[in-house]
């Protein structure tokens, strides 16, 4: 089995090597990921500038490429050009901190996995819980080897991945796994305004997290119970439930009769 | 009316341009907008670095900022700090190019207009299909200017915004509007692969479009057939359709019993 892995933490992150070690018994590992931390990037791929790319070595052995861009261009860039055969499954991760509820929109390593999706590869984004030093990336490493045995028979939809979040926990205190949706996370958002020593202003994001979804299968409210959550994500953004109200109101009005 | 336009091809170009001159005659216009082109930058946010902004002014009226960071920063650092009050409507583009199909997932453009909804502002994003520079914002600017007009009576639901796309036509040859779906699109990515003048590889990312939806409601190929297209978007990426499958075989495999 052939695994290729990516993060947005970066190649070096200690989350990515905890994959490593968790899933190197199951078969040759790849890892394409962005030279430096590219956190909430998104979606975002390199269009006007160049990729460079390093190729990391570990004992004689060429583990990956380390790439000055984006997640999205690290997928990309491996299976259009680095890897001479498509990998059997995509992991991203592990990232250092939740991406759960509106979040994923802005999220790095969820994106490497759509991206992976995208591309025709089983992609499984995974985070865990915490922005703490004191990180279980024992956990989620051993979720992410729980997932890997079971995906030859999961059968997902064309064009879904899994975006997977465990609880910074030890393994015995997880309570268990619960398949969740996308939860409604709202920020009050600000930033920071201050003047910089040449006397210009700057301003800085900061935001706090103020309302979570009631739902009780949401991705954010599950995970804060003790629970790993596993929502099916895919790339169809359209809101299919107005498209007929839409057209009855819109079309009449703007099309000439 | 306050309106606040933005867009990810940087606060001088053409298209916003014609917005402004669009729009001017219905109420107050607030450019946000960044310094420079932020093509393909997807919902990126800029958390680790401070936003420098500057402010512009044209005939001793100060008509907005010009901001250091992507379209997503623009439009929260807009809400959240630069303006005094809300405003009723925020409009992105003219984008220099169509936001179709998958490749919504990488557009500065809608991102612009989707951080607008996720802060409650009715927000529409608005393209033109051509990257060529005789480029016709006029017929655009004059389907933006309908939309504004039309906007009090169409109550969007709550986090939904209008991603608009424009054949690039002479205003007389567009053959009228459609309420559409986002259409799936496929690309053969390839990238080119050269020696820098100092001996490194780098990659520059090609690609060609060689799928479209067939669905007649698709938004590529309504466009392609000469109709202005709206699509209803939101921001639940929730694989709805197999959350119930996914909890009855993945559940009771991995929880213990």
């Amino acid at each position: 089995m052939r695994i290729l892995l990516s993060n947005d933490d970066g190649f070096d992150a200690p989350g990515l090597q905890a994959l490593v070690g968790a899933l190197q018994a199951c078969g040759e590992i790849t890892i394409v990921a962005p030279v430096s931390e590219q956190s909430a990037v998104g979606h975002a791929i390199t269009i006007h500038d160049p990729l460079k790319v390093q190729e990391r070595w570990r004992d004689g052995v060429l583990i990956g490429y380390a790439v000055h861009g984006t997640p999205a261009d690290c997928v990309k860039l491996a299976l259009c050009s680095l890897l001479p055969q498509p990998p059997d499954v995509l992991f991203s991760g592990i990232n250092h901190g939740a991406n759960l509820g509106t979040d994923i929109i802005y999220s790095g390593t969820v994106s490497a996995a759509t991206e992976g999706t995208l591309l025709g590869i089983p992609s499984i984004a995974i985070s865990l819980d915490t922005y703490e030093r004191n990180a279980h990336f024992d956990s989620a490493a051993r979720a992410a080897r729980m997932l890997l045995d079971l995906l030859p028979s999961l059968s997902l939809p064309a064009g879904t991945l899994l975006n997977v979040n465990v609880p910074n926990l030890p393994w015995e205190k997880i309570r268990g796994w619960r398949v969740t949706v996308q939860g409604k996370t709202k920020y009050v958002e600000n930033y920071v305004e201050r003047i910089d020593p040449r006397g210009n202003r700057y301003y800085w994001i900061a935001g706090t997290l103020v309302e979570q979804d009631e739902c009780a299968y949401a991705d954010y409210r599950t995970v804060k119970h003790g629970y790993i959550s596993v929502t099916p994500l895919h790339f169809d953004v359209t809101n299919h439930a107005c498209v007929e109200e839409l057209r009855a109101t819109l079309e009449p009005r703007l099309n000439p009769s």
